[in-house]
């Protein structure tokens, strides 16, 4: 399959937009309502600071506490994808590898800073799951998703940290790690595996996307080589104010909650979907990541009149490995979901027709 | 003067922190308050908002308005610090020069992206103006600043575009163009300028530094080479926001008005520092920016005194072509300025024992 035949610039956002008909948001990794009304207060009090420059330090010393690393391992970022645009930058690599499918925008910045980035596929036979040997062993960057985007895989953590080798920087994406319950098979907060760089993002289970904040982890050394590639004052004071509430003790109990209601409402959608078996519907399965996968006929045309009837859910075509039968799905509240079932089946009749 | 001499990543918020103690803030060139309550509101509004990934097309499209430009000529950044980066490692140039003294980000990122940077050094004698015969034909890249920071120095306009050529880039940053009134010799706007790239900031005027929000105008392909080097959604929801909210006309109107305000307060500051003739200190002038650069004997022993009075100034000898005999000093309210002067005249004495 040619590398060109898939838009890895295309991201969910632009499936919600469009006539300006309001669509239920099945398409975006987000948090569907807005951030908590505490954390909503406490950016909006960062916001009589705003004339001083932002100071990071307090944020980056939250988030080093939360993972009991030292702040020397902690950069604060304006979200995942600046991050994936340093590491692309400010790393000497001659050998990239993405391991797909997964979040497209990894390989579309190694590319745009010049490199060639060789692709493992993981394959649905083997329900997606990670063969570290499918790892080329000359490989000097490997990146990959945990629980993965788009399908919704989580890895264990001790095959992904088998990926790390003397010489090989290992990008560890756990931007969904903290809709995992228990955070189970998370790698952020280990010193022991040589060459981990560890992605976490505030943006999906908080609901602040439209924030721009994350934060990479790794060995000092690296995370000094990425902040020298860093603009002035990246990450601005009201997303200091996230990034610091973000990891206190309160709101870690309270994304725990979440974890499990995911899970829960995960459970209701992949129940729902499992009526559509006879209709050539397969989930991915097990999903661990707050969005499913799903193969199905007509996928295209289905996801069509899923949008006439209000619902918008994500292609699944742009990403590398996957083809237009593929549609990935937010998990929602499972009022949201069950309206949703319904009108999934309206819209695979009409598709079927 | 060897080039390590001078900390080009040094910057007046580092000159405010410190040891707890609050100080009058007269080192960054920054509004002093918070920004406008009407301000305030519209960027709190966008906070129910935060969930859905930013959208810049709305602000892209008043800011382009503004300037009576095509959107294809704007570009939303977070920051002058991040246009300054994607400058310095998206275009191809192989001869960079920037007129000093100046802000040093610009120097510093074309450093850090591995070119070799020349530097004109405008001088003392000649008021710090710009020569344009000064900067090397074979410059392929210019950066200059107007008004400038830290001289205060603005440059007329038709003197600035005479640094255009063909096959080079002509950046000039009019961060604090906006506080000149009439913004007279701005190039803002201008399309007729062979390879004119135009910076702009919304963090001085509006208080906003806090929130990483400004805006390059160029030609097409320019913006278009700029926008590849960007990460995905580079700009945060409320910086849009913002940015939308400060280009409405009875946002420029307000500008405007600061605008002859600080002109009016700068005149009682320069007024009040001729006092200080007779004990050797001088005064770049004419200055136009919202802040002055002066000279003085003992500099650093006064800065230091200053700092026990309560009130933090920038030091100058971080700016190449100036040494530490230097002080710089932001424009603030009379009041402000009046309690200022009484601490410099001690500081001074103190300096002079």
């Amino acid at each position: 399959m040619p590398t060109e035949a898939h838009d890895l610039r295309h991201h969910g956002d632009a499936e919600v937009r469009g006539d300006g008909a309001a669509l239920v948001d099945l398409a975006v990794n987000v948090r569907a309502d807005t951030p908590p009304a505490w954390l909503r207060e406490r950016i909006a009090g960062s916001l009589g600071s705003l004339a001083a420059y932002p100071d990071g330090r307090a944020a980056r010393a939250a988030v080093a506490a939360r993972h009991g690393l030292p702040v020397e391992r902690v950069l604060l970022t304006a979200g995942a994808a600046e991050a994936f645009v340093l590491l692309a930058r400010a790393l000497k690599v001659r050998r990239p590898v993405v391991v797909h499918p997964q979040f497209t925008e990894p390989e579309a910045a190694l590319r745009d800073a010049g490199h060639t980035v060789d692709r493992v596929l993981l394959r649905e036979e083997d329900g997606f799951r990670l063969d570290p040997a499918a790892v080329p062993e000359e490989a000097d960057l490997v990146v990959i998703g945990n629980p993965t985007n788009p399908t919704s895989v989580l890895h264990p953590a001790t095959s992904v940290a088998e990926l790390a080798r003397p010489g090989r920087t290992l990008v560890v994406d756990e931007a969904f790690m903290d809709a995992v319950p228990g955070e189970r098979e998370a790698l952020a907060g280990r010193t022991d595996v040589p060459g981990l760089v560890v992605l976490r993002s505030l943006t999906k289970t908080w609901g602040l996307a439209g924030l721009r904040i994350g934060y990479v982890l790794a060995a000092p050394e690296t995370i000094a080589d990425l902040e020298r590639a860093q603009p002035l004052w990246p990450v601005s004071t009201p997303a200091l104010a996230a990034a610091q509430a973000c990891v206190s003790p309160p709101a870690l109990a309270e994304a725990a909650h979440t974890a499990h209601r995911i899970a829960s409402d995960r459970a209701h959608l992949v129940a729902g979907l499992g009526e559509f078996a006879a209709a050539g519907l397969r989930v991915v399965e097990p999903a661990e990541g707050p969005f499913v996968l799903v193969r199905l006929p007509r996928a295209a045309a289905v996801r069509r009149h899923l949008r006439e009837l209000g619902f918008a859910v994500r292609r699944g075509d742009t990403f590398p490995g996957l083809g237009e039968e593929w549609l990935r799905l937010a998990v929602r509240d499972r009022g949201t979901v069950s309206s949703f079932l319904g009108a999934l089946e309206r819209a695979m009749t009409a598709a079927g027709r």
